[in-house]
């Protein structure tokens, strides 16, 4: 495990960072205020109360701005998204802007159809995010790069991941997170490549969500956005693999749905400085 | 266990009345029409049924008071307000009045923001629920205290809990319940503290709500809206303490899930008059 | 098992055009558009993607048109419809229709008000659904039958139940599936009545709703629609009886429902092949 610079100046082991993401999490208990989908908004609230944080939803244009100013991260999901929501994203995220509250975008869908595509181009363009997670298809659509993505599913491969990761946070100024079979996470020359995870967290849905949310969670208790990231998806990852160890034969999504909550709960500094499995490219290193 | 006067006239041990409610409830399946949020919504569906009620979700203008034409009572939860929900609440609401079903409101997030605050004292104000329950913090919101309700959560302590659930009941005339570590509910000088439950139920979203949805199946099922309200609560409690005996130790709020709606549905009169621990605070007493 | 003549065709053993359809869905992972309701809809995108498919909610009028394109069959469930969602499927269903892309209807509580009567009767005779799949009550109000749907819950007794599906198919020329304690789907003079299940299955919310996106997929992966209906509920019956067969004696619905989603995601042709339960009525076979 390398030893990086972190931006807020210390030299730290990355995933003693990662740790301290999580004990923070359980010290401060967050308010986390999302503005997301009703298909998986029940499981983002679960997975934030069982890292630690208090998930609050609320999506009326008369009551965000008051809601976001006494959280500490803000998260916007587009995963159901519709005019009256899209305006109110854009009122908490500015207030957000204001009070400098952290935001994380899920762009769920992106480049599936015009409306995702123009509504994340312009809540990325109005509100800096200073996280964006999604899968291959919704951030190479954000780069403005040709992909056509089916429904909410990526349809693009991982070669180039690092290299749109890297492009599109320089050009953003902010972080990126690719998550799939593997991960990256990238703030402008810092790329991580995080391998937890388990291939039953794509036969649930919501898991993306659920990353997102993760995501938030740690952004409302640690300053640096590249940490607070990689802490949600390595938190993500490593619950999902405790989840599907347990999971017998005859078992399948319902259980390990309820179990991933479980291990999410069940998380801590140890068990996670035990199975994170997070590389730094090397031509990355010595910001 | 003392013996109380009920309101109905008779004389009769409270946690048989309580374990009459759920027998009730079996026995007349109430329609129990729901106008509430998208984050736990399934859960409250799934508690109504595991209970013996048939669940009802409809929020739009052009049906609510028809739809709650046919309900045995109303459950209106502001967990997800916005304008469009909020007009349907008060048109279903004022046909419930005309039919005299019964409302029991869910004032979520009251204090948090004003919009919350504004809109739960419209809806009491408007539609004189007989049953209001919430943390200690909405109902001091409602209370006109000063309280600073943090997201969904309760920030308050429980100390003056009995002298605000009681002087609130006499204000509104309705039945206060505030639940929490110990649950508190009033109507007007009677008050009962319920100190089933495990803390489990507070690592998972919606138990509050489902709490107010058992209360509104209750309430469908037996007339004192103050035995449905203690009954509603008290299942909630015995079904949370029976989940959590279940867990083993490597399980946690997923499973624990789960296994609340598995015990719900296992409750029986017996089982509730095993396990109930409900106490009448003696200065009260004697209605 | 009779053999029938399939629409297609061919001739072919039933059970073994069902197990095909299951196969199919496997290997095209047929995207499922959804225009449904909050209550439901991750037990339905869960429900999806463990049979075999990849589901999208997407309702917002500005991209359903766009969404549906993409899509492989279309799901229309009015279980929380609203004016902004009805006319988003609207929209859906036209644009289905222009492109041949099959819809199923799930006209949620038709009978119950009349918003949801004349809403169904409204995309029926607009949108031509291929399947339409209710309870008794909800089909015997599409019928113009005498009938008062009870919120969602059916009332009508299914001795008429081969009748009324018939007749109504014969009139609106598409599959009926009437689904209950024993399920009946009729493609004008063919019907098929399946008797798997379980009666747990009427102890949790959506699994009427997760029957309808079975059938969705299955459309999304076969030609014949009577087909498709009548391997998405086989699917979702035989899972139930599974499911069952797993809970232990202190478990129920909530256990069931996460064991549900773990029996879809393991069905296989053989096990349909070995657990189906369908017959064919003898004067209505030799279409």
């Amino acid at each position: 495990m390398n030893t990086i610079d972190c931006p807020t100046g210390g030299s730290e082991n990355p995933t003693d960072a990662i740790c301290r993401a999580l004990a923070r999490v359980r010290r401060n208990t967050p308010l986390i205020h999302h503005i997301t989908n009703y298909v998986t908004a029940n499981g983002c609230a679960n997975a934030v109360i069982a890292l630690g944080g208090s998930p609050v939803m609320a999506d009326d244009a008369g009551e965000v701005e008051e809601m976001v100013s006494m959280a500490s991260a803000l998260v916007l999901n587009i995963g159901t998204l519709n005019a009256r929501t899209v305006q109110s994203m854009m009122l908490a995220g500015r207030k957000a802007n204001d009070l400098r509250i952290p935001i994380v975008l899920d762009p769920v869908g992106a480049g599936a159809t015009s409306l995702r595509t123009r509504t994340a181009h312009q809540l990325v363009d109005a509100l800096h995010p200073v996280v964006i997670r999604g899968n291959m298809s919704e951030i190479k659509s954000l780069a403005g790069l040709d992909v056509r993505t089916r429904g909410v599913d990526s349809t693009a491969g991982l070669e180039d991941a690092e290299t749109v990761a890297q492009s599109l946070s320089e050009k953003l100024e902010c972080v990126i997170a690719i998550t799939g079979r593997i991960d990256f996470v990238a703030f402008e020359k810092r790329i991580c490549v995080i391998r937890n995870g388990h291939e039953m967290l794509s036969q649930i849905t919501g898991a993306g969500c659920m990353t997102t949310s993760l995501v938030g969670t740690c952004l409302g208790a640690v300053k640096d956005p590249w940490v607070a990231a990689a802490a949600g998806i390595v938190c993500m990852g490593v619950a999902g693999e405790l989840a599907h160890e347990q999971l017998q034969s005859h078992e399948g999504p319902g259980t390990f749905k309820a179990r991933l909550l479980d291990c999410i709960f069940r998380l801590t500094p140890e068990i996670l400085k035990a199975s994170a499995r997070i590389e730094f490219s090397g031509d990355l290193l010595g910001v």
